[in-house]
């Protein structure tokens, strides 16, 4: 029989938004391993289990250790915020677990921000949507330039995700400057920060203030189409053309 | 006090990938309200409660009569596949409500098909994507042609909903014609079937294959982008282009 290894989406960090495969996972689970601020998360939750914490950029380790830990019979949740599949853990698990033949990866999907960032907002993901993260750690700026112009040219509501990181602060600037050159400035924005969190708050701006806005690590920024528009406080995205 | 109103995505379908949110709204309310393919889910997990459904396109019926519901102090759910806010009621039940002063909307997030669909397959939608429904009831085809391509000039791992109609059978096909112009043959694919129900299966095949492959309604379907690959099975999008 092959060995178990989670790899599970806990949603945006409050046990309401978390679904019953992915609590049933971790109570199933020997071992929770983790980014420190999601087994921070779950602690309280799950006062019983063992837990591994690490910190940003220890993820290949934390996913050896975690493939390491399950050959060895241990049944392993590997805990992503969010959905695990959208630049979550699963697919480094997918790509390391090649060196293991007797693990079987299940993945467990969660809400991720697009969603429940949006479900803050209103509805600002309501029609097509990109989903573009502005980290280049991993991808070239040139990359994600591109994909924003793509975007903003085709008309998609935008979800933007890590719009600031440690060492590149004007990174949502930048990108704000890249949809400005095919997007109206008046273009409906929306940020939602600490989403299922203490502090959680949520902001509308249009696009030219949204680039002069200062976010951090734990926002989710939204940008409208051209059919999204403010309704008693809320972006709203109809799901067609022809909506009326 | 408001009369509070929940537009609920219940995830795929089954109670595993329902939030506690979700339950616990669909729990507190009197009514719940939605497509008789929902309310058909629901009603062996909530035999107490009043359900109103009905069939395609009376979703704007179905809001109003929410809203209506609603405002004679009733709590009302209307529940939507996947999330409510992902071509889902929210964006309507706003719309909609302008003509209410008296009714709070509270928005629950759910894990929609992109998710849920990307957990059975491995993970394709691991980084950039973009969510588009081939749907053109509400939205003219030359708008999903126009997304289609900029979609696959920038390289976004790709999510179609919708990619079949009961009027229109050809419209995949007309896609895939169009992602063909901008993507190799043999990019990696992959259909989720029944999404966390009866008859639950996965498929993965090449972009050509895909061209004459005949879904269905219950099918959403994954486009890979140039990074996406088979591991043992699973198709996988890494998150970065530096990921080794």
């Amino acid at each position: 029989m092959k060995n178990k290894l989670y790899a599970v989406g806990i949603g945006p960090g409050n046990e309401r938004n978390m679904t019953r495969a992915c609590r049933d996972a971790l109570q199933d689970a020997d071992i929770i391993i983790g980014y420190a601020t999601y087994t921070a998360l779950l602690t309280p939750l799950y006062p019983e289990k063992t837990f591994l914490s690490s910190g940003m950029r220890q993820e290949r380790a934390r996913c050896e250790e975690a493939l390491r830990l399950a050959a060895s019979g241990k049944r392993v949740a590997v805990v992503s915020g969010g959905d695990a599949g959208v630049y979550g853990m699963a697919g480094l698990l997918f790509e390391l677990a090649r060196a293991y033949a007797d693990i079987e990866i299940a993945i467990i999907p969660g809400v991720t921000a697009a969603n429940s960032g949006a479900a803050l907002l209103g509805a600002p993901l309501g029609h097509d949507f990109a989903v573009i993260s502005l980290s280049d750690l991993l991808t070239p700026w040139e990359i994600i330039a591109r994909r924003l112009t793509a975007a903003a040219q085709a008309d998609f509501a935008i979800c933007l995700y890590n719009p600031m990181s440690h060492n590149r602060r004007d990174k949502l600037q930048k990108a704000c400057d890249i949809l400005l050159r095919h997007k109206p400035g008046g273009t409906l924005c929306g940020i939602a920060k600490n989403i299922g969190r203490e502090g959680e708050e949520t902001r509308l701006c249009s696009l030219v203030e949204l680039r002069d806005t200062r976010v951090d690590m734990t926002s989710t920024v939204f940008i409208g189409s051209a059919d999204t528009i403010e309704m008693d406080g809320n972006m709203v995205t109809p799901r067609g053309y022809r909506h009326v």
